[in-house]
């Protein structure tokens, strides 16, 4: 080969503006979009990486799969509701569950800080384990790293995660039609705001728990009873708002939500107005959103309410599945929202970065 | 779920001896190997995992794949023949080659640190690519988290891979046989102390350059050719000398090696006195040992040598594939080795921490 050809061509992401890589490139809103459809998605081109979904679809020899992977960089490592160790089993079989797969099998990297207490792993390790037994994956693959005290920040965990889809429908922003409904599985904004309670050391009357949950189960069983998934998105960094975004602008249509369909807990929406947050920003683990035609959507909804959501101490009271919006029509890619007072306002990707390591 | 109830376990490594994480766990040595063998196989248990190769060989309807998973954490980013992005493509290329998967996709996983300058993410974006596309496999899907400055160290790198297994044989320990003999696919050496010597700001006459390189089209071409290969292992963390104990150790073999046949370049060799390394301990990125039965030893050396490592810059002079041993019975588990000097005696796994942040 000769010497590195593309090394002359210059960098996509104009220098100039953002010479260094910012906390908010990692946020889950525009800069992040940014890094991935000017910097990774041409760099990497190929058929698979363009649909942009959390997950790839590959064929091989005629068996559909789904492989995606994420870092996890969460801070406290330990928070109310999760850990890294569970967040990192659960956010990957998520993922999976997004396009329609059965997830199977987990890879686990470890990027450990020397003096990183061998207790704290040890807690860490049994939480993935059990996380795995729930989402009833094996973590059949490995590795591990240490740097130098100082340059880590105790640990950081990769999991890449393979399923296999057994059904035949495409799931991706793609396969939005107007008229689709939008259907939430539950109240939106613990996970960010538990993570953020713990760092501001705020007490509220109750502990505000991550909604951390494996949700492959819940997916299987919605497409085992024939409903018409078109997408699906979890609503990890970024929130729903820029969920949303992405699938309007993918898929060139109109969403329009209406925010008194939104749940919000109580607590979780006095916390986000102590700390200035917008919950439709704020990052979930639990949460996603599936496009579905009207014809499906109380089926869906049936479905949603009687599941389980495998989580240790969820209070499934809050937990509240609804339609929360429709797809109206073909557009440049935006997102409505009529708000609590009735006006219709524009709802756009998160810029800049609300939380930083959330996940 | 009730309460955690593996929570009470205590932890498998003595915290007594070991209360922290120490660099020797990420060292590819005795450290690395307790805690695999003590703490993640026996938390993770399952059929798969516990065959402790490179790669988790999974069978999925049918058809069987290799999956595997590395994170890359290697300084300085920039090194002689290569950076911390081909050395991410190439380390986990050549991990599914090593039981005989042919690569197909990989998923990228990065860990930026906020002040990255976005120059240098673009140059390791594009190696990445470069280095995907000599080794014919397609980056599908990825992942971007940011750690806020002093939490990280410029960038860290994961991959995953996926590889199909197109052949019968079972590749692994348990398959070395009595009378194989253990062919090595060139000189050691090189890739750890081209890191050394940027990092000590040594000089050589000639610049030693890493031999990072992908392995796949090389172990394909043997497999097609009907070449019977057991069992191999890429010679990266704890080099020649840990690989070699890590397969003596899984299949209950004794290993002879003779040291007179194993190359070592003569600058390497140098930089390794002047440094106070043994250069069987010393990482690899594009040498590996295949245990193969007499029969084939001879077609498959000769497949190696006319074999064109896709390389940059690759001195193929230095490349000189040769039997360096064999495996000569059952036994506890040990390596040993005929000196220059004809005294026999073991090579151990590497104890402690050789060489830091080598990949």
């Amino acid at each position: 080969m000769s010497m590195n050809p593309n090394f002359t061509l210059s960098c996509p992401i104009p220098i100039q503006q953002y010479p260094t890589v910012l906390l908010a490139h990692g946020g889950g809103g525009k800069l992040m979009h940014q890094l991935i459809e000017q910097m990774f998605v041409p760099a990497f081109s190929n058929a698979t990486l363009n649909v942009r979904q959390d997950a790839a679809a590959i064929a091989l020899n005629g068996q559909n799969l789904a492989f995606t992977t994420d870092s996890y960089v969460v801070r406290p490592l330990f928070f109310p509701g999760g850990d890294i160790g569970s967040l990192a089993v659960n956010g990957t079989v998520n993922d999976l569950a997004m396009v329609g797969a059965r997830p199977l099998y987990l890879s686990a990297g470890f990027i450990l800080e020397e003096g990183l207490p061998m207790e704290t792993l040890w807690r860490i390790v049994q939480s993935m384990q059990q996380a795995a037994q729930a989402a009833n994956v094996q973590i059949v693959t490995g590795d591990t790293k240490v740097v130098d005290n100082g340059k880590g920040d105790g640990i950081f965990v990769n999991t890449a995660g393979i399923g296999i889809i057994e059904y035949p429908q495409i799931i991706a922003p793609q396969s939005v039609q107007p008229g689709d409904v939008v259907i939430l599985n539950g109240d939106i904004g613990r996970h960010g705001i538990a993570i953020m309670a713990v760092r501001e050391g705020l007490e509220f009357e109750t502990t505000i728990e991550s909604d951390s949950a494996p949700l492959a189960d819940l997916v299987l069983q919605l497409l085992a009873a024939g409903i018409e998934i078109h997408c699906m998105r979890d609503l990890t960094r970024g929130g729903l708002a820029s969920a949303l975004n992405e699938i309007a602008e993918v898929a060139g249509m109109e969403i329009a939500i209406v925010e008194t369909q939104i749940p919000v807990r109580e607590d979780v929406q006095g916390a986000c107005e102590i700390l200035g947050f917008d919950p439709l920003y704020v990052a979930n683990e639990g949460r996603f959103v599936a496009f579905i035609p009207t014809k499906d959507a109380e089926q869906a909804l049936g479905i949603m309410r009687s599941h389980k959501i495998e989580k240790e101490n969820s209070n499934l009271s809050d937990i509240n599945p609804c339609i929360i919006g429709y797809v109206t029509e073909k557009s440049s890619g935006i997102v409505k929202m009529t708000s609590k007072i009735g006006v219709q306002r524009i709802v756009d990707m998160l810029s800049g970065e609300q939380l930083p390591r959330i996940c």
